[in-house]
């Protein structure tokens, strides 16, 4: 996207054919390359800012569409620049008709994004605020609609100004001191240095923490799906998904592969991850799926522990002997009795070892709503209102760094290292927190962010 | 659709994710119930016709999206009614919200085609324009675009007007003749209702004989790669089409099953057909192939009879057979001597039989392009141009109607039956095609035609 001083265009609708298709042009010639699809008898060139106007587009003497046309005059536009916006009927030879026309009048095909990052060229927006955009068109659920719409609307970006503001503070503390260094002024106060710095890093370590959970949401809560073989993990998997997704039969063992599938629940996507049966097994596929089950618990931000409630309680030597392979501290752990429909008892208890605990028949479906209140209610989306969030790997990645940087700062200060050396690193940080906004940003960085847009955006 | 009173709200664009996708609102509410969608304080209520504003929608105190907004007044909209065109980002999530929130606030969803439905109400189109939108949303190629822009420029409707006063003065002259039956006035002069009617009757041919052509640009020309086994047809096909979608090998007998596939030159549609090569066969498979053979001969507009021209001619008993067996006559037949890379002769020869010839080699790609040519030549687009053509089956079947009624007619005459006999089949054919413009529609008729559109438009 090396040249940015002409003129693009591109279809901005999904594929395929519709009662409408918007084609967008933009760049300084958009106004004069989009008039040359009309007759010059047509009313567009005086077409003012901001008015839908019926237009009829025409090929020699050929009418190739009627369309609605709408000029957006720079800087008041999504780009920032002169843009044209052609709403046509949505027939694939129409619209490669216009659009041909329209390079053949001078324009280039928009690459993927391209219209963004002209926006960001132009200032309209930062750069977490036009991934933010990316993130909006991708988003299928309520709590990643939100997470886009917070950072669109600036959250993120507010944030790092802040973070930013601290250390440009810092800078100049350690900056005074260096212009001043030949006269011999007071060093900037270690302590007061510190406290700052100090600061900053609970921040940004919030920010790094809030990252798990925005990623979550964005892209779907792990919930593994574990316990003994034949306990009715598939079942319940089945139950959730409402259809027939994993084989299931009396045969203990018979899930080997792990099976991952998407479910919304009150508006947040959860990835069940439905597991071979824990047990100690000679078969040497069944033993490789259950290492993918201790996998899975390990990325699982939701453990469903299934046990068959005919047979009594979960053993402690059977939690221990899981405990010792993978990590379940820290982990949202929800027991759950299956196969109720199997005893006479009622079952009360709600808490098993200080988690969770809910009996069901996922063969008769019952209180399996009571069990989907008690996943939602175990990720904490009532933090999505207040705080900010983390969701991109690029900001949490540049996050980390600065993160690095600071802890390098506090060994300096410690060793008592010379201002200039600090000064480095405090530029490092700073690098690091301006490479997320875009202030400070590489072609290869931004092609690398709008390479993954959708063409047209 | 039987309450169009109400209002309706649709995605317009295609299905899937992107920059932009648009949603349309229209009815006598659209206005208020589009309003509820933005916060009390914003500046959607006053916001003129015509005029493309940024708008934020916002469920409660939650921003759903920052979107465009264009209000139409009625009667200045596609639809004739108030109508709304919401552009917002194409999220499913998005989407959907919109259209939950517009249903809440008293939108019904639209039906296929409803828009313009509402429009055809509203005379703001007649039926065939109303039918040429689906057409041109639809059309693939060159030729079908303008086959549906002519329809949807009225040119149909048009023809139909001339041919319906024509009726309608055949109507009054016998009316005159009622009205004044008692008072024994002179019958109107058969000889000039007759010279009438054959005037109507050969425009009426001319439009029916066009559906041939009309309905083989929308849906492709057929044509037929018929010829001995092991010739080289389904050879041609691939070299034709750029990929190997024949199985091809040295065993004469190889094709089977009749492969059909569309290839667009010059603008125009084409589907060829590679059928099993002709022969006599014991095999019971290959003489239904051979069967079908004949079939898509006697379907094809154009025949490409390939023959070896290392191995002569194709014989005159050979063609005799076919003759035979499926009718030749009118075809647009094509002979190719393939396979000129086998022989050292310079062959010249350019017609055989009074239908073009050429000499191929499709294992070479020698003289492909002049075949291509040969094949867009033999279907008349020419006639394009300057005629009206056919393209709707629904019109054929009605002009047929108003055939059968004009054979019944001057047969009346003919037989010298009374007036009023003569005026009831007259009054017929005026129905016939009124029933084309839409001047007389049933509810099943529209409901029929217009869902087949799209959602949306």
């Amino acid at each position: 996207m090396a040249n940015r001083n002409d003129t693009v265009c591109a279809i901005s609708t999904p594929q395929g054919i519709g009662a409408i298709a918007v084609i967008r042009v933009s760049g300084p010639d958009a106004l004069h390359y989009s008039s040359k699809l009309f007759k010059k008898s047509s009313s567009f060139d005086n077409l003012k800012n901001n008015i839908a106007k019926y237009e009829e587009i025409y090929d020699k003497e050929q009418l190739i569409d009627q369309v609605i046309v709408v000029k957006y005059f720079a800087p008041h536009s999504y780009t920032g620049e002169n843009m044209v916006e052609i709403s046509c009927h949505g027939s694939h030879f129409i619209i490669k008709k216009i659009l041909e026309m329209l390079i053949q009048a001078g324009c280039r095909s928009a690459e993927a994004g391209e219209f963004t990052m002209r926006a960001f060229m132009n200032r309209k927006l930062d750069l977490p605020q036009a991934e933010a955009v990316s993130d909006l068109i991708n988003s299928q659920t309520e709590a990643s609609h939100k997470l886009a719409i917070k950072q669109l609307k600036g959250n993120i970006s507010k944030k790092l100004e802040e973070l930013r503001l601290k250390f440009v503070d810092l800078a100049s503390m350690l900056e005074l001191e260096l212009d001043f260094s030949e006269e011999d002024v007071e060093f900037a106060d270690r302590t007061q240095l510190l406290q700052l710095l100090s600061s900053i890093k609970s921040e940004v370590n919030k920010l790094i923490d809030s990252y798990k959970l925005g990623n979550n949401l964005k892209n779907g809560i792990p919930v593994a799906i574990v316990g003994e073989p034949n306990v009715g993990k598939s079942t319940l998997l089945n139950i959730l998904l409402d259809e027939d997704r994993a084989i299931v039969s009396e045969i203990p063992g018979t899930t080997r592969d792990t099976i991952e599938e998407v479910i919304t629940l009150d508006g947040i996507s959860f990835r069940f991850i439905d597991t071979a049966g824990l047990r100690n097994s000679d078969n040497a596929i069944e033993r490789i799926g259950i290492e993918r089950s201790y996998k899975a618990i390990e990325n699982a931000e939701i453990v469903l522990w299934l046990f068959d409630s005919s047979t009594g309680m979960p053993s402690h030597d059977n939690i221990e002997n899981i405990s010792k392979r993978t990590c379940l501290e820290g982990k949202n752990i929800i027991f759950i009795g299956n196969k109720i429909d199997k005893i006479k008892d009622q079952l009360t208890e709600t808490v098993f070892q200080g988690h969770p605990l809910i009996y069901i028949s996922a063969k008769e479906y019952k209180n399996i709503n009571q069990l989907l209140k008690l996943i939602t209610d175990a990720c904490h989306i009532n933090q999505l209102n207040d705080n900010t969030i983390l969701t991109n790997v690029r900001h949490y990645d540049n996050l980390l760094r600065v993160n690095e940087t600071i802890a390098v700062i506090e060994k300096s200060i410690a060793s008592a290292l010379p201002t200039d050396i600090i000064a480095i690193d405090v530029h490092a940080a700073l690098e690091a927190i301006g490479a997320i906004t875009g202030t400070v940003a590489n072609e290869d960085i931004l092609n690398n962010i709008f390479g993954k847009f959708c063409i047209g955006k």
